[in-house]
């Protein structure tokens, strides 16, 4: 009905290949948008990114299916100290999980760019978007009662007095270097969003979604969504998705091959191939670190626990070869 | 395959109904997000957003598609104060299209949440997403050798002359209130994500999109995507998607219930159903204020002169009856 067509239309990239590949939820660690030590400008993530997209490029033109998660801690961090600097200007603040969905904006355009770039430079012209999407969690749960995962600057503790009597706030004191505001880590059960993901997915759409854990959001009785001030673990979420979506492979890349037992140990050791048993017993037994890989690993064993192919935790540089269970810690039935 | 299944799952909203319903457009003003003389609060914006959904889900009630895009200036205006503020204390600066993708985030998070729930509360439950999304431009166009956009604070004309020689920015002095930054405001012409949107809207899912015109993007000889510091029209935007879509109706939502000829003064005259030649002399002859009724009434002549079957500009709160036909400045063949 619409007669006129630009240049540019036909420029576009098209759908991809529609023949049923294996769906990969990639989980992407802190490292693959800023290395240790940098300083976290545009131009640093954005180069970071683009080897990120070439290592993710490569899964693609293999003919895997990719849904991408990734984490958010430093941008997040960034967007909270410039709201606390605004609000102290007089500007008005929105709450943690805006903030979360901001950072997911932040990082999705640029990974959706760079794939979409290193495609087309490659021949393999694909869609690419970012998906802002909520996760579900339940206010009921243990995790509110506890809140642990802290955010923003260090304050005085007449500061935390204050942000916990007027706005009913958790703040803890941090190892002698201030007072943190703190929140609830709890579990993802769910994404409001779902239909969306796998239809793009179906269609050979690669989709960026659930950045940082995603937007939390409780579900009220009638089914109405609220915004909770929480942070849910982003290799949780990844391991969510790939478990409803029906995901054969959770690939989670970070700065090492292995997951290690024993680490920074004398008898510290790579586990390489291994058995959900034997890593749920490792993980038992406290080998892995909270909050870094800890999360990781028990995101690996739920996923397998739950009907999942694959799941490997590998660096970066080995997405390829550990998708396909060759490198990292792969753990499988 | 796999076999747990959580309660959240069952609760997640379904699609929706796939009969082909009629497929509308709507540009949000900016007052659908924050009225007048607000300061901006999230909970100002929250509620404002809440209304703009009951009107919207109206429609979506009678077996409307909708594709929803929205303006950003207040929003990005304060990312980008708040960025001003960081760079001061040290923090690294985003450019602005990414700071424009944060705002899309940012009110497409409510808005999506205020629309799921307003659904879900009246027995329709839909999956509502926000895509980040990017928009084409020609960085030959006329539009970059003037720009007229104005963003962020007033400066001196020392730290304006700085950011010229530096940075290479183009500032100019405004109305005696100081020194600002001025941006490119160049024509959309496309989208790389255009694929997406449509599959979803096929589908029967509520997409929001290409908020504050999107964030703008050039693309080079071979194809690549490159960020590019401009602001798009939202509304000249929102007629680009529909015209690619191939929607019926375009529906630009702001504070008056028409547009005016001789606006403000004694010879006033309110427009209603009008032919695409008579507002086109309307245009031709300057009645509509440029960066404000201007292209809202450009977007409607180009959406019809493209094929589209009907072009409203009315108020939020006759969004039905608009989209009808009804009420409104209504352009139509």
């Amino acid at each position: 009905m619409h007669s006129q067509k630009k240049m540019t239309e036909t420029m576009t990239p098209v759908l991809g290949d529609r023949s049923r590949g294996e769906t990969i939820v990639v989980a992407l660690g802190g490292n693959a948008i800023l290395k240790p030590g940098e300083k976290g400008t545009f131009a640093e993530q954005m180069a970071n990114i683009r080897n990120t997209a070439a290592q993710l490029a490569r899964l693609i033109r293999e003919g895997k299916r990719l849904i991408i998660t990734h984490g958010n801690g430093p941008q997040v961090g960034r967007i909270f100290r410039q709201q606390e600097l605004g609000v102290r200007a007089g500007l008005p603040e929105m709450p943690l999980y805006i903030c979360g969905a901001m950072s997911q904006a932040q990082i999705g355009v640029m990974i959706q760019q760079a794939i979409h770039n290193e495609l087309i430079q490659n021949g393999c012209p694909r869609t690419v978007v970012t998906l802002i999407c909520q996760t579900l969690v339940d206010p009921a749960s243990r995790a509110f009662r506890d809140p642990t995962k802290p955010i923003g600057s260090f304050y005085s503790e007449t500061e935390a007095q204050r942000a916990m009597a007027e706005k009913g706030e958790t703040w803890k004191e941090d190892s002698g270097r201030g007072w943190r505001r703190v929140v609830p880590s709890p579990e993802p059960q769910g994404f409001p969003e779902i239909d969306a993901i796998r239809l793009l997915i179906d269609q050979g759409i690669i989709v960026v979604v659930s950045g940082g854990g995603g937007t939390p959001a409780a579900q009220e009785p009638g089914g109405a969504l609220v915004g909770v001030e929480a942070v849910v673990e982003k290799d949780l979420a990844a391991q969510e998705v790939a478990r409803i979506i029906g995901a054969e492979t959770l690939l989670i890349l970070t700065d090492v091959t292995h997951a290690m037992i024993n680490y920074r140990t004398p008898q510290e050791r790579a586990i390489g191939k291994v058995s959900l048993e034997e890593i749920k017993e490792y993980h038992r037994q406290g080998h892995f670190i909270p909050g870094s890989m800890g999360p990781k690993v028990l995101a690996a064993i739920r996923f397998i626990e739950n009907g999942g192919k694959r799941a490997v935790i590998t660096s970066l540089e080995n997405a390829l070869p550990g998708a396909e269970g060759k490198v990292g810690t792969v753990v499988g039935l």
